[in-house]
């Protein structure tokens, strides 16, 4: 009985906590990604106005206060949280007419979650500025399961400061947030992973594509090389053939998951980087490629480990 | 006092324990692998023979029985071990004129841990089969350290009731044995392993070297890097940037390790075999030929993760 | 005697006739071939105005009329035409403040014969339009000794009524005028020519290297190649290997020609406007990361053919 | 009436003249190229011994001699013509047991034009040699077209003299004989030609789709490129885009040509003697993967000009 009533106790503090350290939040942009981490945003206690271009999304989050206009969302706000598809829309919802810039409060801090290229933050950044508010870019790595589980890891990039002011919030959408240096370098943080990745899961799927020609156990396979050399998260946690793990997108018809479309936009963006700033990614480049010809051969709805399935062909034993 | 006894006691029964355990083995190619393998056989108490074409090689094991020829060397043992450059030299030295086979016993063991191509193994197993003795492709993986330590790995090919008989021997020399199926799979199965490894560095090389041109620290990256989807044994245990990790060789000048060529060849085997069994293995095929590139370029003596270095090249900033 | 005069007549005659069809241009952009094209327009006895940002190389062109301002050298004019050297400064000199388009005449015709990303072509299309202008994309092909002996090819893009306007003084500059559509195809024709050039040139070269490690004389692959399947502009005209052909790069040092940087630069346009509308280069990535490679191991002074000279490496036999 | 009877004596002598410098030749293998090479032989005049492992093909040549045995074919004969899928059977049906060495009669010439590794055909060449007998490689080029109008180019290695015996042979079943250099050099030169041809084809695809994606009308991109510096036998002859050239496999829904498969098979030769020679071949790399995965993608049966084809996609605009 005592400990109930402690635990109940116990509840109601922690709400009362949250409840103080909870802002005044804006959310724009309520997509796959979006719409659950606003809902974890309210589910910790926040106050949060909500939009996005789509007037039936802006009344899909619970307990949220759906805005019609940039305006209304941003008015009055601190923290205003953007996760947008990319940088274009990223520009136009910030900087273009009747846009976040116009309304943002001076000190209000401008958070994009976005994938975007690096200079396109930069160049938000620095407009921002001029009006007086703070901008961060932070991209997310966990995917669709992490912005529903709230356990998001975030790239930041900004200055400290501004970072430390975040941070909180962040974690209520996520369990961890790395500060990778000044404006831009959260982006160029999760591309260089994500070009890594992209990679790494073809290397990955070209050993168990030649192993299963070759008669190989692809299981044994998976046992020598997590205890090898050859081991990554590829291999290890997101196994690329069918029936090795559960839970991957493999054992599932290569359903959910990371799509070909949104790897090639990564591999896109940091091939553009590379590009603007002169340094050689050759694999990249390649890998980049094949996810492009898989879009255009039927794996365009598919998780990007089904390069396995590509690399098997429809005409291999 | 009586704890020095017993530690005396001890030491006495573990050597007369060893020695039961022990058998005569017989040793053929005394390089930079073979001598550290042979020498750990011996400390373990084996009778040893030793066999190398290069006669200074013969007397460079102390304990061991050098020997003149092929003849002397595999005559009367039961288990035959051989560490050979490539394939071509394995099939002269158990095949040809005064080879291993013509001299080899009945029921003898020829236990070949050279990395070759797999049908190259099979054929070998066949001609042994014939003559009555038995086969086994045993690559290994650990590098000249693990050889020193005797922590190799040993991927094993060939029938169940041979893999048995000989793991105690091997475990003499290493840590773990896999038994990977029929005879060849020991080799398919560290083909495959080192077809991501070399693949997987290269995309590691890509993100740091790019970090790196748009000013991401490098230290920073690789924390997030292992933390998330990224993560590799090339980005954890043996970090390409100098300075990242101690007692690699990046941090060491690329001195030591896994040398270019020698990854080239490992991944020219798998592209052999790709080629002859109809897979596609692009990004494989693209990074045998940056490594291809880089023995043309002055990195014939590097350590493989030195591909940060070339991608940085001579007069980048 | 008669003959004479009447040749000495003849040349009066053609000269009158050039100067009634010559007009006042304005030429902005003096570099290695913008101040050859303007000399060639002088020639042929057009009145014409230059500009260029280094003020030196506005007094270098004899018989010009050195402006020391855009508003200069764009107001009166009825044709404009710039070689600069990328997309972002074409925008700068014709869209920024105090650029072209400020002092452009109504109807006068802007003609960009610089290389730029076809996109680029098109934003500054509509912004001249909207000032009541008109524009073209006239990438050239034909460099320094095209441009110098006036025997370029153009591909323009624009409508037809504006092309056939300029397309006499285009053809005092050089040989040939192709209208290849509308704003934009220009550009998107010479970058297609150019990735087809990247490509086959570096496929030519590794045929000549690997005759050349096979001790297959290269003069005889020349001669079979260029009478079968495998001839191309780049084996025929501007063979890579040293000593095949007399008067191209190859044979003198790999000096001249079209730099690697240059080419690069091309591929990098290819590879960005296919990254955007979702087509797969798969050889045209392959082919730019090893100009870029190059560029970073010494060879960014040299011409692209001495793709050959880095296949064959430093320590190569 | 009298140019008639003129042009009877004519044909007569004609006639005549040839079988006074037919010779009794042999020939091996009658598939698609091997069946026609034959009957052109006969028709010049020659008495051809036939045979081909599949008995049907042996009685499918009029006029020709069918044999049942290698033996029946080889004996008696001067000049033995080979024409087989590879180098494996090459070395079965000449090496072989009861093969063509063991009846090969001293002084008599083996010419084989099967496309194989160089190799290989250095293999066979010492082998013939120890036997009295010499031999040719002698690769051909331009398909089944060529073999049935009798318009083929040989590429062949040996000695010269033996050349200068064959080459009146040859010649009635083509129209150029290049002699390469010594064993080999034949294989290796069709080889390096092929390799240009399948790369430069690959980048011709990606530039016109390209140029489709973007709008380029592909008739005037072809016109632009085949009076630029991107013209090849590929753009100019063998136009990969359906509709611009007729009587090509492009137009003909990739019919008949020089399928996937077999381009794939050539690259993968020089590939392969790219690896054992240590020469770096990047792009050839690159196009043997693409042509690989074409295979596992319902282009085997096609001309190897559908990767245009292939790099538009199934869901493409």
């Amino acid at each position: 009985m005592l400990i109930q009533k402690n635990m109940r106790l116990l509840a109601k503090f922690e709400s009362l906590f949250q409840k103080r350290n909870a802002s005044k939040i804006s959310f724009i942009g309520l997509g796959q990604m979006g719409s659950k981490m606003a809902r974890n945003l309210i589910k910790k206690g926040n106050t949060v106005k909500v939009f996005d271009v789509i007037p039936e999304a802006r009344n899909s989050i619970e307990g949220a206060q759906p805005c019609d206009s940039l305006q209304q969302v941003v008015e009055g706000c601190d923290v205003i949280i953007t996760m947008l598809p990319n940088g274009r829309i990223v520009k136009e919802i910030t900087l273009g007419q009747r846009g976040v810039l116009e309304h943002l409060e001076k000190g209000a801090v401008l958070v994009d979650c976005s994938t975007i290229e690096h200079q396109c933050a930069v160049d938000v950044n620095e407009a921002v500025l001029k009006r007086g508010g703070k901008f961060l870019d932070a991209p997310v790595s966990g995917g669709i399961t992490g912005a529903e589980a709230g356990t998001l890891t975030f790239m930041v990039g900004g200055d400290e400061t501004t970072v430390k002011t975040v941070e909180p919030t962040l974690l209520q959408m996520g369990q961890k947030v790395y500060h990778c240096g000044q404006t831009g370098s959260g982006q160029i943080a999760k591309m260089c992973n994500n070009l890594i990745l992209g990679v790494t899961m073809i290397g990955t799927c070209e050993a168990m594509n030649l192993a299963r020609k070759l008669g190989l156990d692809q299981k044994k396979l998976t046992e020598i090389v997590n205890a090898s050399t050859g081991k990554s998260w590829s291999s290890e946690i997101y196994n690329p053939v069918p029936g090795i793990l559960p839970n991957v997108p493999s054992s599932n018809g290569y359903k959910g998951g990371f799509a070909v479309p949104l790897m090639a936009k990564d591999l896109g963006i940091a091939d553009s980087a590379a590009l603007a700033c002169g340094a050689a990614v050759p694999l990249t480049a390649a890998a980049l490629q094949i996810y492009r010809m898989m879009q255009n051969h039927g794996f365009e709805q598919k998780d990007f480990s089904s390069v396995y399935e590509f690399l098997k062909g429809k005409n291999s034993k």
